[in-house]
């Protein structure tokens, strides 16, 4: 395998990991932040307007909400996955990028639903681009896995492909739903909280005792 | 306890740890520098209003003002908290993101104080904003003393506990204020920088000399 | 050579250099993501219309995509540049702020690309951002050289070189192209892709293994 | 001194030391990136009119440039006072915090001054911002070099200060000029460079080699 044999580089190239980590968690940062813009406010209001127009935006304070959520949930996702990368190549870097790529997109999504959440076409952008998400966290993985980059075994990455096919289930499953009443989909996603208590604290504190 | 048992992970995960500090601190930068962008002025005014045009941003640079001294003392606040975290799991991770979460929404509630500052919905928003700031903060601390996370003693948490009291009291108080004449309430908040100026000084630079 | 004289400083000075790229990591990263706010939707849009303001940010969301991955790239170079760096003056520092003040004008050409893709001075605007970019890119590296500030070898510097005037080359076509039809003109850019992925792989992932 | 007594903590405390490094860094980063969203193109132009469009943001470039310099400018001149600061206290923090909250404001004078760059109360806003930054910066190393904190010498500081008030000094003359025709006075500040280069160097590239 040509790949595998060039790729090879691990820790002796620190400062260089190091930055590709750092950019990763600085584009995480700053779209998880860049979230509160989609929360405004109109100017020149009367004073009875302004309780009106701020309780107008309880949509975009949930999309604000449920965005946070799952940004900062990926984000302990990808500080996992790269916490068990021992070496990296140009491929990687650009499979990352990609995934960042998709990551920023979630503002945008996140305006979307939070103005029009109760329609079909926010659901499914916002659907689509959080499965973007993690089929490409995916493709990483199982990229990284396959060129001998990481040190994660196959049982992690057979829990995580699992994972990462309910997510996606759960996407469908509220597209389908939303075709009959849109309103109604965003509430699937809470399926997500649920599984994701679990991965987290499973992930970060002991993982199998035995 | 089921809990502290898993969660257990101290020095020797520096790079993870690492990561959520500078993540968190990447965020905090951003918000306090989002600020500036409830700051504007309109397009193609004539020469005579431009002045005019800035003078009526004086109550958003005094939102700014605010809410830039308000983020920057949370930050030394969270900074001071994780100096003396020894150990992490999931749940810290969860509760420093529910921080972060309500931590990002300032630079809106800043723009509605900036905008509507002399009106009730304006002070109950942004002081709802920084009380839930301090709650999470306080429940974050509590939770990280209890599964023995951190090496903060006993005495120094009652004194940030009552320092967190005092906060949520003088917003509570302000939203008081506010029901009888709004304009006055966000004066009530120099209270909390009176109190800060001594808590910060006492705390970074050499605590209980004898 | 005054210059060179005293502009001598390696390693040992770590911390500084360190922040140097830390800065410019963040420029790059912000600038990446602030891509995102090119996409919007209006608000109070009737159901039927959601489906089509969407429809309309396509040309956004390509010129997103375009833009991403030409920062992801401009980033990777910067990056494997800054590895080879083993000393800097005022100068290496002055000429990387000028390359990160072309850098984050990205996004504003990226606008204007995504807004009006098809005409003219979308296309001259953008080609000339990036030309901008990729000379004064050159210009900091054969100055660094020049002053012997990196361990760049010659061969690699001219392999570099030929590279960026093929991608000079390839922006001056397409405003040549967008004389004609400005609507073609962007892909033309699809030209430095092709040659990219070459280069990404050749640099990271042992070069020249002989 | 009582303070003085109190503040003392040096290296050994290098993780904190390095936050309130990294915070100044991020914010740096953001204010400098934001600048870029002073530059905008309307939707819905007809096609001659963006060529039109463009133009018109020439002030704004004009803008851009010129506030990316002085933040770059600022971002080395902060650089090099921290690295020769020793310890730090809780006033050091907030006189940072200051000067910081007054950098974050230049996006928004530098918004302005691109689009009133030829009237008066454009030039106040925008030297008044600048000047505020340099004054603070200077009562930050003064209080600094009082405290101990810093190994700058007394001849350093001297020159920093005499450097400050120069530059102070061409903002006064920049009000002045503007008193009489606005439009010219912005041209006043090419002065700064001038002077800056020579600083620049001076300090990062082996100061007084005898």
């Amino acid at each position: 395998m040509a790949r595998e044999r060039q790729a090879r580089r691990r820790e002796g190239h620190e400062i260089e990991f190091g930055r590709i980590v750092a950019f990763s968690d600085g584009v995480f940062s700053i779209a998880i932040t860049l979230l509160v813009l989609n929360l405004s406010i109109s100017h020149h209001l009367t004073d009875g307007e302004v309780g009106n127009a701020l309780w107008e935006q309880r949509e975009q304070l949930l999309a604000y909400a449920i965005s946070f959520a799952v940004i900062a949930r990926f984000w302990i996702v990808h500080h996992s996955f790269f916490s068990e990368v021992t070496a990296f190549d140009g491929r990687l870097i650009s499979l990352n990028m990609l995934y960042l790529g998709c990551l920023v997109l979630i503002p945008f999504s996140s305006s979307v639903l939070g103005e029009y959440g109760g329609q079909l076409p926010a659901v499914v952008v916002y659907s689509a681009n959080l499965t973007a998400v993690v089929l490409v966290g995916q493709w990483m993985s199982w990229d990284a896995r396959h060129a001998g980059l990481t040190k994660m075994d196959a049982e992690t990455a057979t829990e995580n492909l699992v994972r990462a096919l309910f997510i996606v289930g759960v996407f469908l499953f509220s597209i389908v739903i939303a075709l009959f009443d849109a309103s109604i989909a965003p509430f699937c996603w809470l399926l997500l909280f649920v599984e994701g208590r679990g991965h987290v604290i499973e992930r970060l504190s002991g993982r199998r005792s035995a």
